[in-house]
């Protein structure tokens, strides 16, 4: 089976749509039964409607890349999806947010108690998709080596939403320290994503260490880009502008927009942070001091940056339909300019 | 090395003063270094003072029970810790307690936030100890099969998380279902506790679910005997009685006699139950009132049948100080009469 085909990088939301996408989505939807016992039930809500598939995509795409089976490394595609879930269930609580893929989360759904639970769960179910890979045939060395990565992976997540929740609300933050977050909190699952797919698929080590770090540059360019897109014209996207801001989250246009202005611009942009309003008036006013420090640009110099980092690791694989994908992921990732 | 000797049955308790108790509080305070990084401080919060290390110790007893090196075994030993420190910790968040081990629970001491991290932080670390066995030259399908096992009982302790929750307040549950619960929130990790230390020191196929079996009764032994202590005389224990009962949660004795009573003392036992009260008057009557009906010595009953089935299992295994030592722990487990 090939799972790449001719996916066109600015379409990257069509990915879920895709042959790759749609053998994700059937899996999930066969693992995780609409008749299933109350905590799988919970699972499933969180899980479904999937989101983009965009970290299971790209463990198929990496053992694609280095010559591997995609569908061989199935169930660890889709332990991916389960710690990116699980992940987003306990944040949601932590950061007490209401809505995510337009329905309410887990705990507003369910109750604090069950979303901690079923994170937890979802966590185990993901280190049990790695272990099934074995009955797929994959060796067992790569099998425990992958769930050393995942595991690294996942404590280094725990540790970007500490170093996050450190960050809350302080304008005065080193942006190195907003870089180093986003490193820990998304770009450790994408390595791990991509790592995971090249270990299972038979990779050389260097080719799933690059691959690893590949994917680890890339997660910061797509942090960096969700907070462009915090700061994009309305008009050019559907999604809801200002709410990272009203819970005073750190978005690197900010830090970076204080760290280089006067002591004026410094004050309004902190009174505007503090006031963590969401209303448009204020939200434009907001994004037109932004916009006159430059900071936006600056923002997306650094996302250009980790992009390039990103497909210098690529340069030793093969060429391929895989990698072109992995590529155009990238240039998806670096080229929503606010 | 050999790390059981004799320690008496009676006496578990000195199990963390034991050699191999000592062997594993040298490990994990090695691990968890008190110079750590703030997510490493907060989990060495909930892992240091340790407890009775009941966990990890039967994972090196199971070892060495099959003829395997317990000191080869001891990371995934220290990995039984932190997935059973992880569950405790967003427990003790679900069920709003305040105090473990005589000190703040991890989220009073921390906030919600921290110690939902810092609980996965230490289901990653377990799945981390487990792939660290590779290290030490165990063979990897023993560690993949571990991970399986580890992550499968996980998934089970959030079921008898879930089932308890659901169970909490209703003393007309069926005492069977409360059974399930202890199997799936005491036994699951009983369970995999000596079923990976059996594993992993290359024990048979059958050996191993001997093991497993073993310790999924021998933990339901366990939960029942945490509720006989409930309602132990106060003179004979120095565990604090009533709290259990103050919060609602399910106990085996007071099922139990709210299945066996006539009318008359269904409503006397709801309506103590119900005031949720841990005054020492009121909980001395209600204890009287169980007395009467015969659930104390009907949950022995139980806790002495569990037992036996525990002890079964371990009858395939040839004489040694580490079965004397798994049999000292059943013996303990159904000795503690109210």
């Amino acid at each position: 089976m090939t799972i790449t085909g001719r996916v066109p990088p600015a379409l990257l939301d069509d990915l879920a749509h895709s042959r790759a996408g749609a053998l994700l989505f059937d899996a999930l939807a066969a693992r995780w039964p609409s008749d299933s016992d109350e905590l799988n039930s919970i699972a499933r809500y969180a899980l479904l409607p999937a989101g983009k598939f965009l970290r299971p995509v790209m463990t198929l795409t990496a053992a694609e890349a280095v010559g591997g089976e995609p569908s061989q490394v199935l169930p660890a595609a889709l332990a991916m999806e389960y710690l990116h879930v699980a992940t987003l269930t306990h944040d949601d609580i932590i950061d007490g947010d209401l809505l995510r893929r337009g329905r309410p989360t887990v705990h507003v759904a369910h109750g604090l108690a069950h979303a901690i639970v079923a994170g937890d769960h979802l966590i185990f179910a993901a280190f049990t998709g790695l272990a099934e890979c074995r009955a797929a045939g994959l060796r067992d060395p790569a099998v425990v080596e992958s769930v050393a990565v995942l595991a690294e992976a996942g404590s280094d997540l725990c540790r970007g939403q500490m170093l996050e929740s450190r960050l809350v609300g302080d304008i005065t933050a080193d942006p190195a320290l907003y870089l180093e977050m986003a490193r820990l909190k998304t770009g450790a699952l994408f390595r791990a994503v991509c790592q995971i797919g090249a270990l299972l698929a038979g990779a050389t080590s260097e080719q799933a260490a690059a691959l690893g770090r590949y994917g680890s540059y890339l997660g910061v360019a797509f942090q960096i880009r969700d907070d462009l897109i915090l700061f994009a014209d309305p008009d050019d996207t559907d999604k809801p502008t200002g709410s990272d801001l009203a819970n005073g989250r750190p978005t690197l246009p900010v830090l970076m927009a204080y760290q280089t202005s006067d002591a004026d611009t410094r004050l309004a942009l902190a009174a505007a942070l503090a006031r963590r309003s969401a209303e448009p008036a204020e939200f434009d006013e907001f994004r037109s001091l932004l916009m006159a420090t430059g900071a936006l640009q600056g923002c997306q110099d650094h996302a250009t940056e980790y992009g390039r980092l990103a497909l210098d690791e690529l340069s030793e694989l093969p060429p391929s339909q895989s990698v072109d994908l992995l590529t155009g992921i990238v240039q998806w990732a670096v080229t929503t300019r606010p």
